[in-house]
């Protein structure tokens, strides 16, 4: 689909661009711009020009042109993102980050690491783990996803039971607002409140406010080992008095603790490392860090609590190999699922952690309703569920599926939840639409006075509404 | 001194607030203003009216009413900032939340707990380890400082080096705005990011912006046991050395690495609860937590690296009894330093770790030059140094201070440093004044356009300007 904004970059408008941030940096054919069209969602719009700048300068430069000429920009990482965040769909510049993916400085001993936003998540992990630190943040997608992007939806990922998300980490922000200015966030010390927190209010804000071109984060002492137990149980309930047994009576704090149920077991059963019971209905993958001794010991009391929790099956994994064999089955349940369907709806949401059984009740429940297959993992130790919704018939997508996802957020809603975890809201959440109705999912968690300060806060950082428009706001 | 505003709170506004609030919780004489003029800084200013709400319903009503009448409002946890934030300079109301401490809901399942922010932050500690459960954030003052007050501040402690600070814990707030209106920002789940983060926004904006009337905060597994070491170097190089080496070198990750220098170290020589070695000039406190045996191993491997960095004596807690003695050494270090003077300036700054060693050579140096005395400690593993400048001559309090902060502070910004690493700006770090000159301080750190955004931002939120006025900004 083409945009109509897009007469609007041509001629005198695109030499601009072109003389400002120079032409090779500036794309203007339909074959490069298609790539930029799409993220990890369905959501699907050609941008009318690429931009991918190398420099703060060229990036002030663009967004300064943009905002005399009233053009979107939507600021793109790698384009990994799960509510099209980074999908063009006002049209206007889809400005790519890609080559601005230099690691400025990591210093060990500040226990920091300044980066530009380009940097692939696990790049910079490597290279923190080269000087035995870490950064903790990881999303499934941190082998592609970029450092400008996590900041940018605050992602969290598989070690947020110990370590938080992406917020806990940013130190400080290079930020370019959509006047072409460029504003310093923060303080590259490992604590500053000198005024205004500006630079957690601009983590999460999925390119609506402006564009990061330097991030500086925290880091962490490396773990000297982590551990890592695989345990399936008959039935839910069994692996949710787990996850309490774990944290709540035996007080032991993993870094990872991963969830998921019977149709995401089914759909990985025959490409898993290792041989699944076939009575299993949930399982548990546990991750423990810290040194060699305490590890060992976590493991082995974790394992202890799987099988007094009825666990069908536990398995310790004893060398680096067999880890990434257990991870694996976790981290290909979302595209194993695909062997049982050619459609499916990726949603994701939070309830307190005390609400996961009763969430999950209702979520199986409404599937049999609407006949319609639903299957659930993700990071259950903090409340988190990944919901995927599954049809073969392209019109389920309709009112079927509008129906039973509605209703689950409701219910999310109502017993305290959020209905974004880490995905952001981008468009896809911000408004929930099917070929025959729609609903403003954001509306059901904020109030209209909340987001209307959020709407004049975006006024008052963009009055033309530049940035990423049409993204968390309707 | 009498503020100019008391006028503006007889008569029939006095009687709107009694009608309004109840005559009970308002207090007009001056025994009751007179206990609300001051903070633990030597800022001072006896409010016109003081009102201790004992609901949101409460908070709102006085926070409208005032805001009709332009009257400013000064919320007050238990006045135990240090930069003035709680302490009323342009009159008006002081709005005293002690009333509001009710635990509303700690649900341990649920990894959370709601607070009223005038809940003492050790009633919160201890009520969190009843279940076995940890709230990290620990100031010096947690024994009667409040929770709404260290979300106002941004607090840290001495926690910080492997948990953090008070934001990264604060998950949902209930806000009274200056028009009176309530909003709640966040999810209590552990993990949200929908829409823009008010919440963090919101942490560290010292009562400028809205009253915290109920806070949500993510707890963790209480750690089995905690550990300490003290050791005491001959020279502060060689502490500094050993800090690298168990972070950098060893990574190892101390819930606590805390730092005195000699004056520090004299000043609590006499009631320090054991020997201190005579040539000591630096000492360094190290707390380690986890399970029994992981703080046992990394206990004696911490005091393995201070002797290998040369340290004069190490002692290792075996008891809690003899732990509270090893922190009653650093703790006291701030009110010991009066047997040696009857005046001293606090001040607290922090830089990137690899400059510490640096900013203190710098330190001292200025002591020597200007002859005024100097003492540092602080939560060194962080860069974080708690300065205090030392007189015995009133007339000291002139010039040579005001040149020494001066250039301390001139040093800690061109090293990439922070003015204010948790003590908060409020009017005590806003502008340094002496009767001779003054100099506004947070603009050392900030950008003219960054307090801009900052400006418009309370602008936007508080339009007459009445939410704890002259804080922040000057």
């Amino acid at each position: 689909m083409e945009q109509n904004t897009h007469n609007k970059i041509q001629g005198k408008v695109f030499e601009e661009f072109c003389d400002s941030i120079g032409r090779e940096n500036v794309f203007d054919n339909i074959e490069e711009r298609v790539c930029y069209s799409f993220d990890a969602t369905k959501e699907k719009s050609i941008p009318d020009l690429v931009i991918r700048p190398h420099s703060t300068e060229q990036v002030s430069n663009t967004v300064s042109i943009a905002n005399q000429h009233n053009i979107p920009i939507c600021p793109r990482g790698a384009g990994t993102g799960l509510s099209g965040g980074s999908v063009p769909i006002k049209g206007g510049i889809a400005l790519d980050l890609k080559n601005m993916n230099r690691i400025v400085e990591l210093n060990a001993r500040d226990l920091t690491v300044t980066a530009e936003p380009g940097v692939v998540t696990k790049d910079l992990q490597d290279e923190a783990a080269k000087h035995r630190l870490f950064y903790p943040p990881e999303p499934g997608s941190a082998g592609f996803s970029t450092i400008g992007g996590n900041v940018a939806e605050c992602t969290g990922g598989m070690t947020g039971m110990k370590y938080g998300v992406t917020r806990d980490y940013v130190l400080a922000l290079e930020i370019v607002l959509p006047d072409g200015s460029v504003i310093n966030t923060g303080s590259k010390t490992l604590r500053s409140v000198a005024g205004y927190d500006l630079t957690r209010f601009f983590v999460g804000s999925e390119g609506t406010l402006g564009v990061f071109t330097e991030i500086t984060l925290k880091l962490l002492p490396l773990p000297e080992m982590v551990g890592t137990v695989m345990a399936y149980f008959k039935d839910i309930d069994s692996a949710l008095e787990t996850t309490d047994s774990i944290l709540i009576k035996n007080h032991l704090h993993p870094r990872s603790l991963e969830f998921a149920d019977k149709t995401c077991i089914d759909a990985v059963k025959g490409s898993a490392g290792e041989k699944i019971p076939e009575e299993a209905e949930a399982l548990l993958l546990i991750d423990v860090d810290g040194n060699k001794m305490n590890v060992a010991n976590d493991i082995s009391r974790i394992d202890v609590l799987c099988r007094e929790n009825s666990a069908l099956k536990t398995s310790i994994a004893k060398t680096d190999d067999e880890r990434d064999a257990l991870w694996d089955i976790r981290k290909s349940v979302s595209t194993s699922l695909f062997k049982i369907t050619s459609m499916k709806f990726n949603d994701d949401f939070c309830v307190p952690r005390s609400q996961v059984r009763e969430v999950l009740k209702k979520v199986y429940e409404l599937g049999r309703t609407y006949s319609i297959q639903v299957a659930a993992f993700g990071h259950i130790g903090e409340g988190y569920i990944h919901l995927n919704v599954i049809y073969n018939d392209v019109k389920a997508v309709d009112l079927p599926v509008h129906k039973l996802v509605s209703q689950i957020l409701d219910e999310v809603v109502s017993i305290g939840g959020t209905i974004t975890s880490e995905h952001g809201v981008g468009d896809a959440k911000a408004e929930f639409t099917c070929p025959t109705s729609s609903f403003r999912r954001v509306e059901l968690e904020l109030a209209p006075h909340e987001i209307e300060i959020m709407r004049d806060l975006k006024k008052m950082f963009d009055p033309k509404g530049i940035m990423n428009p049409g993204k968390i706001f309707v």
